[in-house]
């Protein structure tokens, strides 16, 4: 990147108060601004770093009036915390290209259709009948199986794995290494003690505008489909079971992990290192806090619980207080 | 897959019930039957279910006796919930191909040693001196280390990683992005607060018939072997440290963790995000409770255990009720 | 490896009790000991094995005096372990060759810099203006993206991605599959209740002498830096948010996490499965037990904490018993 205080202005409908000629290269906090960088200053506490920033640009609210000297430039809107936001998007906007593009060393099996304006990276391999749609990126070292479809939009970064037949909508975003397909865990045990796999037959669908982290496994359902619903995001190293339904907006942190055909209803906001036994229902909107185990159906939308087994947060932290006493 | 109701009889040994010549592509579940799927009824709470059911074809025990209309063709065995299984194993042996393959960018040292049969993928690299047995699948984009052997019928993902020297056996699964072999986390503490790593020069042994999911992690040893044995399934994103034994036919529910040195028995039932601690000796037919963290030696096999430190399960919940109730 | 008894000496600078000419090719552990291996015996509760002992050499302490019969050849040093210690980094120094190799199949985009005797595996890449120190060796699938820079000595094994603009520095050690640089877990929510992405922007900085394990994911800050500080060790499949700082010389087990912005303090030990949750600061020298959850700062150093929320151990200890006791 690199940025005149005057173009920001114009990208962010904003005024400069200072040098509009002033350039620079990389955003910085506040509190570690250095020469050629933009910083922004949206919580009070963190005023007296205005004064001593050496950044050269200061994006800050347009009512805010400064008690001591200023040495950066300041670039006036009307909301200083969306307006980095919307800088940050723009920058990453202008790095994405959408061109076409294929890696020396990737292998597309001639039987794929692939979008318009897709990138492939090298060492990518696209398998037998897979679709990929227009504008996707798949980037080096992804491996997408016979009669995968992906979206348009996508961006599938190196090394994510995606079994043969499953489905990835528009807008995705999956991240290194992440498994998309693996079979189920489901084993019958026999009369010698020993254990028999049942075989999984069913796909992952990954709706659209959902992303998932870097080393997240979403298994395959034994028969039907394990379902990503729209919106969702999933944080790294989660574990998404067969059979799960999830979504749609739901958020889930990084660690956590949801067992067998258990479906997780829509807007949740699940912490992370949180456990969810498997055929469970869990309703809309439901919290569940840091290293929450759930082991029974959650009903009734809205609550918020925590413990293993969990329930609901406010009880929990009384509870825990009496058990903090008992040990004085 | 595609069958006509005829076929799926000779294949179970079942009769048919309506018209032996409709023809199925796809399993689905009895509650999301559509047409052209196969499903089965086994759960006498899913009765309903079968009646207002729109697949082609459903699955019944040969007692099953309608209380009212069903559209669908029934086709009728002595249990319904194994045929399915029977099925699914037919279906995923039929896709299962066993025929000589090498991608035109994979890379096979010359002083490798390849079995029968064997398919290897685009992008897949197996070292110098490694040996694989006939007839296993060695996906895209696998790394096998210099000196690895891995024996027949085994199945290895795309994107596995097998550290030079590491043993896997017969009829082994391992899912993608698997790695195996890693060094042990051992680092000896020095005078100026540093940490001096211990080198680990061991392997690991994975048994015959073992299967490991995706993402999850083996340290091989400092010296000898870490070892999985025979029939034990792993799931999704577990950690086994350097020196553990795990198995027989012990299974181990997604992200669970096993550190240095400690020993698990057979047949023991690890839940999900368990924690055992090193140097520790699990007794056989342990079962360890969701979330539960061992920290001593279970010497008494049989034992359900919960709770961190982890203590038997009834008296776990005794305790949690009056912990729970403390809070009110 | 292969060594006579008179070799190990000299490297040790150890006394031959026995047959100097005896040659091994194996460690093994005391307990498990073989023909043609090496043993050491340090630890007096195993002494009894040394008399059974089928391995052809044993390290012990230069004061160890036999009470029967030893069938090895003895290997008398000032500090058995130590002495195994050292033999293990002997020899896998030995093993380690620093030679320029480039596998038939990487691909080394053209403005990228390579350093001297740098080895690049097959199918490994190399983004454009990527720069690689001398001696460090690149496996086989690595992804190393546009404008990252790589330290000398470091070693990068298989399938390791380090997405563009990330810095790593000198003898760092990542192990397989682990990911360095994805997005930090960042979005807004709207209106309508879906999320928006928050981009991120910023790097992560890996200092010197870090060792990483395997599938462990470190995310890229939205601004400034996450910071891996010097001689910090992870272990495999945790989780290292945007914006955190950890360390130096802190060490940290496997499956734990550190949610965004928090900053780990300097020679702290945090065992498996430990959850800290974001925005906090945690003191020099902490010690965080098993599965512990940190959800406040901690401020003072040296302290040992467990539970969730976490509180000083031996406190817990006593709270725990409590909470057993009734459940009776």
């Amino acid at each position: 990147m690199k940025f005149k205080a005057k173009e920001i202005a114009d990208i962010l409908g904003g005024t400069v108060d200072g040098d509009p000629e002033v350039t620079v290269t990389a955003f910085a906090r506040i509190e570690s601004g250095k020469p050629g960088a933009i910083c922004f200053f949206a919580n009070p506490k963190y005023e007296h770093y205005v004064y001593s920033c050496k950044s050269d640009i200061i994006i800050v609210n347009r009512t805010f009036v400064p008690k001591e000297a200023v040495t950066a430039t300041l670039l006036r809107v009307d909301d200083a915390y969306a307006a980095v936001a919307s800088l940050l998007d723009y920058v990453t906007a202008q790095k994405r290209s959408y061109r076409r593009y294929r890696g020396l060393r990737c292998r597309v099996r001639l039987s794929s259709k692939i979008g318009s304006k897709v990138y492939i990276g090298d060492f990518a391999y696209v398998g037998k009948k897979a679709e990929i749609g227009g504008f996707t990126k798949i980037y080096e070292h992804v491996y997408v199986g016979d009669g995968v479809k992906i979206g348009s939009k996508c961006i599938i970064y190196p090394g994510v794995r995606i079994y043969p037949g499953m489905v990835i909508g528009d807008n995705v975003i999956i991240h290194a290494n992440a498994v998309i397909g693996s079979d189920g865990f489901g084993f019958a045990p026999l009369e010698d003690k020993s254990w028999k796999k049942i075989e999984h037959t069913g796909n992952v669908i990954v709706e659209d505008d959902v992303e998932i982290g870097a080393n997240v496994c979403v298994d395959k359902s034994q028969m039907g489909s394990t379902v990503i619903r729209r919106g969702t995001k999933i944080d790294n190293l989660c574990q998404i079971a067969h059979n799960v339904e999830i979504g749609p907006d739901t958020v889930m942190a990084s660690q956590s992990g949801i067992a067998g055909s258990s479906k997780i209803g829509s807007h949740c906001i699940i912490a992370g290192q949180v456990g969810v036994a498997g055929h469970l229902t869990i309703a809309d909107d439901t919290t569940l806090g840091a290293q929450a185990g759930v082991l029974g159906n959650v009903k009734e939308s809205g609550q918020v619980l925590m413990g293993s087994p969990a329930f609901p947060l406010k009880q929990y932290l009384r509870c825990y207080a009496a058990f903090k006493k008992a040990g004085k």
